[in-house]
């Protein structure tokens, strides 16, 4: 196949160890017209596969009652659990509760609890719910109600009919997600549908490309249990180790020693697992040590500080930075040398060494780390293309500075997500080498 | 409704123009199980809209032939034209093309032209193609080659019956958007599925929100050519206006006149339309005064100025920035009064204005705008709670703050991302009305 998934005999063995399976039917006009990519639909295949759940299909329909219907009439002869996202707003074409209340022919009853929630979520932002709203505390009268801790629309859990539950959430990715963990998973659990669950433990690696480090490993990919497989996200190389066990326990004594070999085979490369990010990981190592960092930007124009701060507590060790953006502000704010600057250019070794060394200094911080690079697609030039960055290191011994030639073909945004990343794991590497 | 969409009325009349219809179905085990992201199927209905092409039901479904003949069964008898992406790679779980092949009683033939094809591109790549290659030169006997010029998985051209016409794509989005741009689209035109197109203009809204919005343009929503939907998206309220002409020129003689009633309605309230960003706007109307910016950001880390830099040639208007994360940070290079600090704290309307106008006075900029608040999740209080910000706005005459609470029920990020949106909205209404 062309794409990563399990081998046939993989789907069968992993997905029909039960006889009830789930269906998903993702409602929205706006899905058919491409406006919106549906990610709720990838949420649900991995947490299905994630709880051992089977699932076979998954249907997208739009803002249709007529063919709302069809889709629902197919889905329950072939599925017992039914999993809707979408339809559940305000608006006179979020429908999705309604035509299922439609088609098993119940009666819709309003909640006023629901009324009341929406009523105090309006009142925290100072507003007040509009008439509109009011059609979301409407429910077929036998349905619980699914509750939406951060938006309006609330879901429900619903039996319809015996051996069928229906399950829906609104389209809005974080209201659903969350509504999927607090409420939905539980229910699961407690209605016999998880019975295994497939454990992952996903290895994160920066400055090694894909397929060398799928070289490196490659006799542990054809692991049958645990699997490992190699992929990539973001310019990060990832290694998923998966098993399906009876509990976190039994999935832990076959993953870690599958880890150890593997980071033992990586060495530095593997910076962290799981949600852990560069920018963690970098916080983490500064906040043992007791040490502070400051940036400054210029191409980035904020993205490094911005990555560094959307850790909750990073100002522990986060001190801020300069956005450098004009020479002027190189030169004002961080003592770049105009000769260096005239002589070199803003985007060159020496002026990110001074970068770093006057972040450093006028911020008082233990290291100062700095990027300037031309992120295109204007500026670049035969001996400075687009993509080039120089990252300058800072730290109370010595000054340093880093070349980086990023691929130009995938766009500006990427080249300065990479920069920082780039960054991010000079100074993790120097950070575990004690080099302060 | 949460998200983009139609008015079922909407629908109906701008997809329901012709009565044949497409529909789409997706083949691989590893979108079920949330390993790709299905962009494919965003990717058609984007395609199938702009060509005027009805399409009504989305189906994923696995690398399993019965479950993959259900869905052909059930999709040729809502569709016309069905398409197909996935399950032409050469391993046994790629299954699209003998499973059609099987369930219409179609004989494989074997094409010479796609082996040699398919050689001459491992050739390129110094490879030889292996045994499980030969089965992708199998097509049905009566099907045309739909051809891959970078893959070695060509896809097909069929018609099983009269009134049903089949196309074949691989997973890889590359290659099926190149196949389906080269081939695919011309076929489409010339059997005369390509009609009309649907044209549509997104007016994009800040400091409104969805509901509010939805009930000032009221009357709008009933209309049915063009249709007016509202919709959200990362706190900016939507509205889309569609029809369906023959050319560019015809849609916009049509929307035209309904953008200039809701923007005359709307007032300030719209800052723009399609890919304009608030950053984008704000930047067009710093150019256009020859005015410069800069920013001290707190919470926000950098994110504004990320925000900011996202346009390329921002450098002509904005200067850049201080990440004032730290307290000293405010008082050393902003020169925030350490009384003030003191007494207010560091999230309050007076350390806004005085790091607004700290960050104007130190950069020499026209405006300098400052974000002060508190993104949580720890760190609130009883009277400054999580979501409390404040931005301050400096210009040549004078400074100003202004206090926002945003919803701390969406998360730190959330807060950060909508505390940015809201200084970039205030400083555009200052620009619009000539306050500097």
């Amino acid at each position: 196949m062309e794409q990563a998934g399990y081998s046939v005999e993989g789907e069968s063995k992993v997905l029909e160890g039960m006889n009830r399976s789930a269906e998903v039917i993702c409602v929205g006009t706006e899905l058919l017209l491409g406006e919106v990519l549906n990610s709720n639909a990838q949420f649900l295949g991995q947490e299905l596969a994630r709880l051992g759940i089977p699932h076979f299909y998954q249907t997208v329909v739009g803002d249709n009652p007529t063919r709302i219907k069809r889709a629902i009439a197919i889905a329950c002869q072939r599925a017992q659990l039914l999993i809707f996202t979408g339809g559940l707003g305000p608006t006179p074409d979020d429908l999705t509760t309604e035509t299922l209340a439609e088609f098993f022919q119940a009666p819709l009853v309003q909640h006023p609890e629901i009324l009341e929630d929406i009523a105090q979520k309006f009142a925290q932002r100072n507003r007040a719910p509009s008439p509109s709203n009011d059609k979301q505390a409407l429910l077929p009268d036998s349905a619980a109600i699914l509750p939406n801790p951060i938006g309006s629309a609330p879901g429900m859990i619903w039996h319809p009919r015996p051996e069928l539950t229906i399950l829906t959430f609104p389209g809005v990715p974080k209201e659903f997600h969350l509504m999927w963990q607090e409420t939905a998973v539980p229910y699961l659990q407690d209605q016999g549908w998880v019975t295994a669950q497939i454990y992952n433990r996903v290895l994160r690696f920066w400055g090694i490309p894909e397929s060398t480090l799928a070289d490196q490993v490659a006799p542990l990919l054809a692991l049958t249990n645990p699997t490992v497989a190699p992929y990539a996200s973001r310019g990060e190389a990832r290694l998923r180790i998966s098993t399906r066990a009876a509990s976190l326990e039994t999935a832990n004594q076959v993953i870690a020693p599958i880890e150890q070999q593997i980071r033992h085979l990586c060495g530095l490369h593997c910076f962290g697992a799981d949600d852990q990010t560069l920018e963690s990981v970098v916080g983490a190592l500064l906040q043992e040590k007791g040490q502070t960092l400051a940036v400054a930007e210029s191409c980035t124009g904020g993205g490094l500080g911005q990555r560094l701060t959307r850790i909750s507590g990073s100002s522990e060790y986060f001190l801020g930075g300069v956005i450098s953006y004009a020479n002027t502000v190189k030169q004002d704010l961080l003592q770049v040398d105009p000769v260096a600057l005239n002589q070199h250019g803003a985007v060159s070794a020496i002026v990110a060494e001074q970068m770093a060394a006057g972040v450093r200094s006028q911020l008082n911080s233990t290291w100062g780390i700095s990027i300037t690079g031309i992120a295109g697609p204007q500026g670049g030039t035969d001996t400075k293309p687009v993509g080039l960055v120089y990252i300058g290191l800072a730290s109370p011994h010595h000054t340093q500075s880093f070349e980086r030639q990023i691929s130009p073909l995938r766009g500006r945004d990427w080249i300065r997500q990479l920069s920082a990343s780039h960054a991010l794991d000079l100074l993790r590497r120097q950070l575990l080498s004690n080099q302060a």
